[in-house]
């Protein structure tokens, strides 16, 4: 999916929301693992999908919680995103891998997430520069996810300090290296910025003006959504908000997947106003 | 396994070499494919342990060589793992995973690494500060292994640069926030410093004295033992070298094992000659 296959999404769904499948196996409801004692997670997350698919443009899978139900979870990691590729082919799917390594190692990331599982997208972590990055954005059809600036409180103990050398804040510095540098363009990359941090947005639109933005934090660690469009919003909305926990485990009961779909068209909803509020539908 | 039974084992072994299971499918011996075409790449580390393990104190298995071969990798990892743990308890474990996340992502990598594999030790990468490193240091009896100055070429695109806010080197900054605030002691945390980077061991050595560090890039990337030693060494040693595709893939014909053999061999006397040489033995 290219930039403006996924812009056109936004505008015909009216909805710039990522539905994040942190599947935790503690809180599925109980009659979904009675039903399916090895395949719960996938189980769950079809049910998910099926009922939430028409107000959301992307889902996030992240890999931890597939990886702590081992090889069996790697499986319903990858039969989720086959079966998404499968059934909504105009879905954005993310892998939310955050993975990092020298240049050989992460040749061998981008394929299993890029060839093997066919994910459009996979999020990867910074710190060790440009090799660890390049390997991904090789893929020109898909997107690497950088991150730059995280939603959580600890962010602040690397990401928002300065670089001597050249006066930037840490993420800035990322930003710039990545798209002067790494060859992040805006038709094969994006970057992580917590919903959190919503007035570093500002900052951040400096550099990238075009790139979409893919943002966590919005719901259950306390981002606006509001304040995110007012500081991050684009012509061609540049934003993909992610909700995880707000939205999947909106009840752990039978109604689990309306309950979920409920509350990924109220987001939807909120998302349609602030879409014509800025004049993009 | 604890800080002195590692040292234990060094001493015994006259040895600090870990072995890296980089395991790549187009790179193992073709008939090792042929006679086991579901588990090749558990077959061939099971034949390099057995026929390395006299030679070396830790096994280091990549987890992107496994993930490139979807679930059924993921199941060899794991059977891996478990082999080195049944049958040579006193080898340390590594999964190099280069995990991050926030707090409630990282619970759950840890239970995956930690619970599940029941590896020893686990790498992580520190850009998003505490909260990502917190969760695998709660494990007392396991090893935290951070990121701190990598052995590729890029590592100077953030790792080499200073903050601002109190003149050190980014991985200063975070070997000092490691030790000092987030709970990173000698024996349940180790530092990832490249081999390619040898002189910076002194800077190194200044804030973690004690620490075990863990040292790849010797061997293909390039980096001299010699080096790494003559500024890295502690009175215990408190060094992890590992090696990967230099033993590994000493051979590509029937003999690989015994050839992986011979040139980790080899390296144990390099270790010997030097761990004689600094009075460790």
């Amino acid at each position: 999916m290219n930039y403006d296959q996924l812009f056109q999404q936004i505008k015909k769904k009216k909805s710039f929301l990522c539905i994040g499948l942190d599947t935790d196996i503690e809180k599925i409801p109980a009659y979904i693992l009675k039903n399916n004692i090895d395949m719960p997670l996938s189980d769950f997350n079809k049910a998910i999908i099926d009922a939430t698919v028409k107000h959301t443009v992307a889902y996030k899978l992240n890999t931890a919680f597939y990886e702590s139900q081992g090889w069996n979870g790697w499986m319903q990691l990858d039969m989720t995103v086959k079966y998404i590729k499968s059934h909504y082919p105009d879905i954005l799917v993310i892998v939310d891998a955050k993975r990092s390594d020298i240049g050989n190692t992460c040749n061998q990331y981008a394929k299993a997430f890029f060839e093997l599982m066919d994910a459009d997208a996979v999020t990867v972590a910074p710190y060790m520069g440009k090799d660890s990055v390049s390997p991904f954005l090789k893929y020109k059809d898909k997107w690497t996810i950088i991150l730059a600036l995280t939603s959580n409180d600890s962010s602040s103990d690397l990401q928002t300090l300065h670089i001597e050398e050249n006066g930037l804040l840490v993420f800035d510095h990322i930003l710039s290296l990545a798209t002067n540098e790494w060859g992040a363009e805006s038709d094969n990359s994006m970057f992580v910025v917590g919903a959190t941090k919503a007035e570093s947005l500002v900052l951040i639109r400096e550099i990238v003006s075009d790139h979409f933005l893919l943002i966590p934090g919005v719901g259950t660690q306390g981002g606006s959504l509001e304040d995110v469009a007012k500081y991050g919003i684009t012509r061609k909305c540049g934003l993909i908000i992610n909700n995880s926990r707000a939205i999947i485990y909106a009840s752990n009961n039978n109604d689990f997947a309306e309950a979920a779909a409920k509350k990924a068209r109220e987001t939807q909803k909120e998302m349609e106003e602030i879409l014509q509020k800025y004049g993009i539908i």
